[in-house]
């Protein structure tokens, strides 16, 4: 049982390798980029513009097919793949949270971009910490290694 | 230029129908259920326990269509679909930020499902607040309402 989805915009980024990017929102704070929604879906941006950060879905696009151990880029051993944000997984699916500067029309000009430049977007939800923001938060292995993300940038390892 | 997503499992959750559902998990504190993985995708799961927290991405199944302009469970006027939470989207993709209890096997028990039993799962990625938890956070229309949502239920006008 497929399901098929489709890019409803663009996502436009500094990042037009894969090589030097930063690995998450954290770790390329500042960084700005536009969203471009394609015009046939402009009409549901409307009060996006009272939020402060939104959440994009996104095509992993030039991620292809997955292994299930990865050692992932803040660690030197095999970690499960769904304990990881590598991008090779079975569903391309690449989620950021990143800071809405404005929108105009039909482009959101958005901070702290961590994706390719051309990537497809899926959607755009509004960021609610009420929904989205647990307290009391354990991070696994990640523990040690967490802050170590605002410096770390990819290499050739999730091409 | 469509892509193909698939299911890597199946959630479980007390709720068999829409109505009465909460509508996020904030709305669905302490409520129980299960992220069965398939086989094929389990050994991706190893690491994952010492995680406090997961994002789902799943296939809002019972969803169908979508207009740009929804009056949302919180409020009272309609609003443009991206600055809502609304299922019914372009791309039917739904994200939960639930509590991990413990991981057997291929199962995850979780806390705090706000989804329909049987919907099918796409992803698993760690909740990593570095990553995920911007602060200084403003939640536009829902400013006023966002406490409500503890409270509010699903009714029958995302079918």
């Amino acid at each position: 049982m497929n399901i098929e989805i489709f890019p409803i915009g663009v996502i436009h980024s500094p990042f037009s390798m894969l090589e030097g990017m930063p690995i998450q929102p954290a770790g390329a704070a500042g960084v700005q980029g536009t969203v471009e929604v394609f015009e046939a879906f402009q009409a549901g941006l409307e009060d996006l513009d009272g939020f402060s950060h939104v959440i994009l879905l996104y095509h992993l696009h030039r991620s292809s097919g997955f292994d299930l151990r990865v050692v992932p880029f803040l660690d030197t051993r095999p970690r499960g793949l769904f304990a990881t944000r590598a991008p090779r997984r079975p569903n391309a699916i690449g989620l950021s949270v990143v800071e809405l500067d404005r929108v105009e029309g039909g482009v959101l000009h958005v901070r702290n971009v961590d994706v390719l430049d051309g990537t497809p977007l899926l959607d755009i939800k509004p960021y609610v910490p009420e929904f989205d923001g647990p307290t009391g938060v354990r991070v696994g292995w990640l523990e040690k290694t967490q802050e170590a993300v605002r410096d770390r940038r990819s290499d050739e390892r999730f091409k």
